[in-house]
């Protein structure tokens, strides 16, 4: 990435999932080593302890470790956009101050999300307290917009208000409603704001429309892929590429989430470091990991991801 | 409270609210006075960094240092029942052992309430996983029903499943469903399990079935008032003494949680403390804190109480 890539972030994002030791803790190593594979796929860049990455089942102390285990790893730390989000405004002025201090290209920040249907005022409290906590012009907030999740919708008004308050700061918004139609009205909208689709399957819709990428889970799996259609966005090849990689979506989205992608990684790389999931999510039974596996080795396009194995 | 009330928490509990300095962090001296009026008013016992605590709001440092602060203050413990759940099994972990230490009457734990539509089995674990890592046997576990804002329901089949897996442990469950027939299943179902009833509307109904008391928000406001009714449980004049009771919660109930109960502690005790939430909540505007007061001071049950402003 060169510095201006680095600066406003694109392309192909890894929602990364999280390796666990056996007594539940945070794999530092083969946490790096996925970075790594994740970049040599063709990933841009990586998103940990989002979503995906159980960022909030784990402690404030263990995504901490996990932003210092980027930070050791050598790996460009523009590559980065850490999930920081958090209910407590104290945890997400912490994790966020770590990942800026850090030089991350940016922050993917959950509204609060136990009090149901909170004001706008109070949604636009809560980033304005966290922003001025961390205080720190390098700051880059993209709002994590996932209301099947988080039951708090960011708004357009809500994007406005905080895009005129930090102008600078405000970086994007990771769209995870499933809803194209959110990603496109924000972008005609806002033109220019760093829109990252929640999914892989808007990859190609969303860069026609202006926006940045996308930051997805499935990337985990399928970063090669994925590069390919993003490599190739502005040419006809595009539509066919999206096509290879939706089919692999269309299988991996019939398992729950983080379990399918960590049962994937698991194959691939041998190391029990995935067999295990935070509660309340669960590892898939050996049942349905066989049917994936078989599933995703039905395509082609899987085979040479696959050979890892 | 006498060595066996000590050990089955019974009657009027408060959900504490939290008082807070202008920098958003936890006032001590103010937390611990509230607890000791609360006391006064005839509570039996405080439930602090619960759902009307702005638990989830504060970082778990925060949290400790309520359990901290209740722990110096000279009160019995076994007055206390502190709430404990997060989402990250490692916080949970680290509050509950510093209640536990604390020698409290028992923690309330919501479960893991950010992924959707957990199975059975993993919430299980995560309170399995809790249970066996506090490992010590004066712990004292309150499941939290509180689906409106968990998303996350307590089935009777996972209470089933928890008792029979920990049967000293599980003591009981606060439901905040605001469905009466739940609590009533539930006593039916596990005789003698220890049901506080979320809301003071449903105290004199729980106690009558079986149940425990109340662990309720208003009665920030109104223990005076639900301790005549606990008082009165078996006789006749109990009817009549939560009709006064639900008069008041009437009123309370019209605006939001915890915004209703710190705007009526502000104005009762002066105290600036009670004029600051956590983000996203929001205090009351003017003209509801008004109509809220003006509510209340038309109750004649409610004179005693507000004549300490």
């Amino acid at each position: 990435m060169n510095e201006v890539s680095a600066a406003h972030p694109r392309g192909v994002f890894a929602a990364a999932v999280t390796p666990l030791t056996s007594n539940l803790e945070p794999d530092s190593s083969a946490f790096v080593a996925h970075c790594r594979w994740l970049l040599e796929q063709g990933c841009d860049g990586v998103v940990p302890i989002g979503t995906t990455g159980e960022g909030n089942s784990l402690s404030v102390g263990q995504r901490l470790e996990i932003i210092e285990a980027a930070t050791r790893s050598g790996i460009a730390m523009s590559r980065f956009i850490f999930g920081t989000g958090s209910c407590a405004l104290a945890d997400a002025v912490a994790l966020t101050r770590e990942a800026v201090a850090a030089n991350s290209a940016g922050v993917l920040v959950l509204p609060p999300f136990y009090y149901k249907e909170p004001s706008e005022e109070g949604l636009a409290r809560f980033y304005s307290e966290l922003i001025d906590r961390v205080g720190d012009d390098r700051l880059r907030v993209y709002l994590y917009h996932f209301p099947r999740l988080s039951t708090v919708p960011i708004t357009p008004a809500l994007v406005k208000r905080l895009r005129t308050a930090y102008p600078g700061i405000i970086a994007g918004l990771k769209d995870s409603s499933g809803d194209w139609s959110f990603s496109a009205g924000l972008l005609k909208q806002f033109p220019g704001f760093g829109v990252f689709s929640g999914s892989e399957g808007f990859l190609l819709a969303n860069l026609r429309a202006g926006g940045t990428g996308c930051i997805s889970a499935n990337v985990n799996v399928t970063a090669a892929l994925a590069h390919r259609v993003y490599a190739a966005w502005r040419e006809d090849r595009a539509d066919r590429l999206q096509q290879e990689l939706d089919q692999v979506r269309a299988v991996l989205d019939r398992y729950p989430l983080p379990a399918a992608i960590k049962h994937v990684m698991r194959v691939i790389t041998g190391n029990a470091a995935w067999q295990y999931l935070l509660p309340p999510n669960q590892p898939l039974s050996e049942e349905e990991g066989r049917a994936l596996m078989a599933g995703l080795a039905a395509l082609p396009q899987m085979k040479p991801i696959l050979a890892r194995t």
